[in-house]
């Protein structure tokens, strides 16, 4: 083998004997007991101080997608937790291995359909916000695409979470021409079908990581690592007041019923 | 089958078209921008309203566990993500599935051995302290166990996350008698070990768990959390200057050059 | 840093250019063709030829696991697969996470008492086996643990494919010690214990394992390999007629029923 | 909520107290030491019983894809172990996840392209072939995307598991349509680009499976069935002679050297 080796290099953290270091600063002296977890994760992600309104509005975004109840997922680990309860890592993985396309990916379909829209953040006028707005909606409806971020199966008219987080980016000077632009993306796509398509919280959390500056690819993440949270406390309720078992024995008595001996 | 089906009940959240609602709050109205993800986490898995010290030490607790540098857990992460970067959720499941006995395991055994030393936090004289500790240092030997929460194979002589997780700790008012019998277990173990032993992270995070009352089986789950955040920031960095593939490639060339002809 | 290099090294399989090469075989020329799954498996393993006998007892072990109907894998991969679709290593590896202490460890309990019990394979007496059996019946009633591989909580009053993996393993010249050990100690809970305990398919499969001279350790790998291809027939099945969904909205209903307004 | 459930249904496995049936087979009766892995594999997913020809060739492809040396995989299954060697399933499940559009996704793009040219098993001449393969590359070309399943970036100039599952599937009657197909585009593409593109091993398999019947979309699960099995073998060996905590020494101490203080 002649193959050149290449060079292998993180600048996220390092440590020795006596140090651990995150982007630059010493984690006991001066992250532990001066950041918050929505400061850290700002910090960590990016390697830049944040300021304050960064995190509040990241804090938002996280905790919007920490809990909704008995999702797939959180049902995912609670019937893994009961097959290996000395490995809740592993339960928490197998819930988090859903948030695919159809879950969490719209979060990212959003993202992606604005950044491309407008790669750099900047002013934009209202005019030049609607002709984007109705290329975008032409775009998707000739590929015969649905466009992300709009409408949902359940909360309907309006999926409370996104004006709540809209309010919030607007309050930390984040509600810049990416939250303008799918709101302009969701009034001409309800002129075109001629029903209501309100943002969603998928389209909400897109819009305003593209404030951010996050890449695209990125946003899934904020889904990943909220319910990496969230079946923590699911777990606590299935060791005290197990469910999956029942699900398990109900869903298989039932599935197989036709094909068992009367 | 006559079997007879058992209620399935969850208390933590539940939605309908127009609300989501978690631990009995408004998700949208109650929590987002009133909570940071501390206090929602401790919220989400509690059911009840932190007190003001409560999600400042469990801030530093998540916190300390985000980010370790290049640990197996976050290799793994972006191996798999270099071989499937449309499934970011993937990569974190495959990075979580690590935190096992060696690397995380040992806040959940030094949260075991203190609960079952202590079953109910109340006050406690240093002379029964002592006592407790002796107890528990000898139970060990005798069972040839490690004890748990003990000494670091990297950080020396001591783990300086620890004596900064207590000094939160006793700012929030923390620090009580799980925190003082890992000490006293400390000082016991390198009494009779005749070696230098002090607390590390994990038994620091031990304790303090004990302190909020959390079970000993549910105390790993801030590690899985902390370190679901983590690989996010390490994707974002493979994505934009990889190494999996150069690790990859050294690790297959090596292990294997022995076998392959001259 | 002084610390000194270590080498790394896997004998398993190497390629170039041209070649691949597995445990010292051409896998094209020699491998492809010559070998069946169970067959390759054994030589993948082991690096050892396998005797005519081996994989068809190999091959009875592995397919024994492979598919118990809706499961809690095969439901949590079902789930996982209806939120991503695209990434069905990530559905089957989220079913793969739950085979743990509660469903697959028995086969690793059983191999794991039997050879610690007899850490050789060698003859050995009817009156010494029974020793060896009581032996282990009395330290485990001791311990108050749970003996592994005896009784089922469906199968009743025997689980069928332990009496037929025995019928396998004899035919191949596999039933020896650690095979009359398991029945052994069966025989003797059961009088110990006044009531019916059959040898179940878990302990069975540890026994045989033991046969093999595999360890211990090893042993739930057989379950996992059998566990990654079930799934893939459940969302065949998930992709056109699909119950996740289905499942997850009863459960959501369900649980949350008593927290909703009226 | 008035929501009318929707029945959940799966023809796949059912058991009772005394019997356990795939398919419509007795498991412990019909099936074991009647079937051997692949034979059974095919008949869990499909539900008919294979042809003499069908499992030999399912054979080859599954243990084509068992194990290629130290891969990403391999590499992250085993960092994994080294974490939790309590559960060796979340090592297994985290050496899958990776398992995407890189890597394995090839044999599914392979199968999706051929399955969509030809949509129906049928005889198909020279000339209409040599059409179908030029207005594949033509698409392919004009959409500005890589052709599936051609050339290798290790495997020059021929991935030698190709024609080798080439010729198991012609000794066995299932080089068909979708055989001559990918190959007559691999013609087509080489004379358009002017270099070698040789069909691969993935493209091998994705041709292979077309001629089977099954959906492109499941193909991708016999490589996340194949890599549930060799991770095993590596477990072994890394139980017995380990490299994780050297490859996680190593790449920490170099990624991070130019962070550290001298």
């Amino acid at each position: 083998m002649s193959r050149q080796a290449k060079p292998i290099r993180s600048d996220i953290a390092w440590s020795t004997t006596g140090r651990i270091t995150v982007r630059g600063r010493d984690l006991p002296g001066q992250i532990l007991g001066h950041m918050n977890l929505g400061e850290f994760t700002f910090f960590q992600l990016t390697g830049q101080e944040p300021t304050p309104q960064q995190p509040e509005v990241l804090n938002a975004i996280v905790i919007t997608l920490v809990e909704h109840g008995l999702t797939p997922s959180a049902i995912a680990a609670r019937l893994t937790y009961s097959g290996a309860p000395e490995s809740m890592q592993a339960a928490v993985a197998s819930g988090l291995c859903g948030l695919g396309s159809v879950f969490v990916g719209g979060m990212e379909d959003a993202a992606r359909m604005l950044s491309e829209a407008l790669p750099e953040r900047r002013n934009i006028s209202d005019t030049e916000l609607a002709e984007m707005a109705r290329d975008q909606v032409n775009a998707y409806r000739q590929a015969k695409r649905i466009l992300p971020g709009l409408g949902h199966p359940i909360h309907k008219p309006v999926d409370p979470r996104a004006p709540r987080l809209f309010e919030i980016a607007a309050a930390n000077d984040m509600a810049g021409p990416y939250v303008r632009l799918i709101q302009a993306i969701a009034t001409e796509a309800e002129r075109m079908h001629g029903r209501s398509l309100p943002v969603n919280a998928t389209g909400a959390i897109g819009a305003i990581c593209c404030e951010f500056g996050f890449p695209w690819w990125i946003v899934r993440g904020f889904g990943v690592m909220a319910r990496a949270i969230g079946p923590v406390g699911h777990m606590l309720e299935e060791h005290e007041r197990p469910i999956a078992r029942e699900i398990w024995r109900r869903v298989d008595d039932e599935a197989t019923a036709h094909l068992r001996p009367a």
